[in-house]
């Protein structure tokens, strides 16, 4: 005797991971998903506290179809976000037994959508391996609402995620990223972990073209956020200090040759 | 005497555009968007008859503050979505006269994020350059949507919009990001005009190689919408329509060499 399979819902989570208070969830995220979510009794998550939390809130719009002690959450077999490592496709594939016996699942990202920019890419593989349906949910992803913010060219773009940290290393990748954007008209986006957020502007306006086009997104859909976007030469004009705490997405456009 | 200038909030739209009946609104976008949406006076839009059904939808559930008629709503000097070309700086530094006088403008596109994948960066890069402050709201993109369904590698991916459509090009181009992917570890993500959508299909099963993963997204967030990946190869197996009338995101992984 056969079960239908149940389906993965990708949820997305909101951006503000750690603010006080956090602003209100339907803020970034649709009321729809609120409810789905509100249904889902077995989870993937980066990070099981985090979707605890995002459950509660969930919880305070939509009640939970049971207790959130009794929700089944199980955690991604790695930490950090960002990595480029991932989970095997065997362990991936043995978070998904749930839905294999039929349970509608969660899976869910410390921020903005799963399986973009952090490690749960696997498990979404396993799920097209294995014929569970995979249904995309719509909420806010950082990438996306920092390159509309910036102003570059926005019908061709590349997330390139986190540069290297060793200087000469990080120097030669930000100019391999300008000689790309130059030859291609692509906007190239990067991210940070915000103690190094100073750390990374400094070196872009160091290495970049002074004609270069460069846009800095902090701290999206909070109330202190902003997004500004000018030249290299217009950025070494002004001191900016950027947020250490909160993070903050780059974007880079050179002149066309 | 100078008044301080207004806001120029990019305001997100859903991605169900001609579905009859669409879907409720809320289901895509977060219920503090569409309040936001339903405070402005002053529209930038890529597409004015869609920004009225938007917004006829918006006041169902935030009543609009102002009579629909009495809105102001100017197009961008441009009609298609997706084509490369786009209104002058100064065309669209014109759009921006409202802001400047004080009021707070919105900018929407036909579907999605405005100034991703269409022509509404211009107005962008003029209100930076005005000193107007650009607020990006959360909601929906086709692209990382896709993406995160696709379970295809979400920690590097390129968009890269729509292939030539001439056949030689287009295969050329195919290779060429074949070639990117496998050489960068990077996602290449693609779109297509529905009616092309299974030409396009037909040519990446054609000129792909056949280790080659492929995803489809077809009408993201519609009731009848899916998203599959497979490699080349398992696609060649079955035999596989797309639909020619809603929206498709492509997304191709190359194996590593």
């Amino acid at each position: 005797m056969t079960v239908p399979t149940g389906l993965l819902f990708l949820v997305p989570n909101t951006l503000d991971l750690g603010a006080t208070p956090p602003p209100p969830l339907d803020w970034s995220i649709p009321r729809g998903v609120i409810e789905q979510a509100s249904r889902l009794t077995h989870w993937i998550a980066e990070n099981a506290k985090t979707t605890r939390a995002f459950l509660k809130r969930v919880d305070a719009i939509a009640p939970l179809c049971q207790p959130l002690q009794s929700l089944s959450i199980v955690e991604l077999p790695r930490p950090a976000k960002g990595s480029s490592a991932t989970p095997s496709t065997d362990a991936a594939s043995k978070l998904l037994g749930p839905a294999l016996q039929g349970h509608d699942m969660g899976l869910i990202s410390e921020a903005g959508l799963p399986g973009v920019a952090d490690p749960g890419a696997t498990v979404v593989e396993a799920a097209h391996r294995s014929g569970i349906r995979v249904v995309s949910l719509a909420g806010p992803s950082a990438i996306v609402m920092a390159l509309a913010a910036s102003g570059l060219q926005g019908q061709s773009f590349a997330f390139v995620g986190y540069l290297p940290v060793e200087a000469a290393a990080r120097a030669q990748k930000i100019r391999e990223l300008e000689a790309l954007s130059r030859r291609q008209d692509q906007t190239q986006l990067m991210i940070e972990t915000p103690y190094r957020n100073q750390a990374l502007f400094g070196a872009l306006l160091e290495h970049l073209a002074s004609g270069t086009r460069l846009s800095v997104s902090c701290g999206l859909t909070l109330p202190e956020g902003f997004s500004r976007t000018d030249s290299i030469e217009g950025w070494r004009r002004k001191v900016t200090a950027l947020p250490s705490d909160i993070p903050a997405v780059f974007g880079l456009q050179a002149q066309r040759g």
